[in-house]
């Protein structure tokens, strides 16, 4: 698959990932070590808790995002640097056996001023479960090189 | 520690947290199962790339970033449950053996309209390494249980 580089985009491009099926006991481990509470650790207390039942940490869920992100057809020249987010949200629960994919939508690109070798793309990443319901949704700028 | 409820909150209020050290190891087998790109996983690679050297995925820092913040000063009943993010950026990269903290400053308290038994608590969230230099600055709004 070639890199794009800034001259490829254009705002209203849309862009697809992979599949990856959310593991119970990866929730809970990566819970453990970076989000160690009750409801991303044990059933019992998630179900007393405002998620009503076990929950990926909101950061497992970008990074499971980022992992998406990085093997689908969104592929930029030199990497995908997310130079900036305006927004982050997690729109609904992550829960066991989900099954999360990508949609990305560019809606803004611009070369930079101050580096005339590199530009800004704008894009929308919205994270969805099985049933489609967007469980993140992000918009993010990404450093990109221009190809001239 | 108590935990606090959103009549505990007002504007100007700072918290710290704990240190960590940024691991090199987990540099990489953190970014080989969620953002497998060269520049986490490989020095050589590094070198050449945009960071000049080894750095942490962002997604690694937002983590780190969590695991600081839960076992911080900023004790909030119900969890500390982030609705949404209105900024997230890295202004400067995490290099292993990094030593990190987390500054958090209270911006805004308001009580929700549609839900009178919450409100929302804006805060400033600056991650910072053992230079002082800034390596994530985020604005998070979280959700907070009002005692009454």
């Amino acid at each position: 698959m070639a890199e794009w580089c800034l001259e490829d985009f254009s705002v209203g491009q849309t862009f697809g990932s992979g599949r990856l099926i959310v593991d119970q006991g990866r929730i809970k481990s990566f819970a453990a070590e970076f989000d160690p509470q009750p409801y991303h650790l044990d059933e019992d207390a998630a179900r007393v808790s405002i998620f009503g039942g076990l929950a990926a940490s909101g950061w497992h869920t970008a990074a499971m995002t980022m992992k998406l992100l990085v093997e689908s057809e969104l592929r930029i020249a030199g990497g995908l640097i997310g130079a900036r987010f305006d927004e982050l949200r997690w729109p609904k629960p992550v829960r066991p056996g989900d099954e999360l994919r990508v949609h990305s939508e560019v809606i803004e690109v611009r070369r930079s001023r101050s580096r005339p070798t590199q530009g800004m793309v704008k894009v929308r990443i919205t994270t969805v479960n099985q049933d489609d319901e967007a469980v993140q949704v992000s918009v993010s700028n990404i450093v990109v090189p221009c190809r001239s």
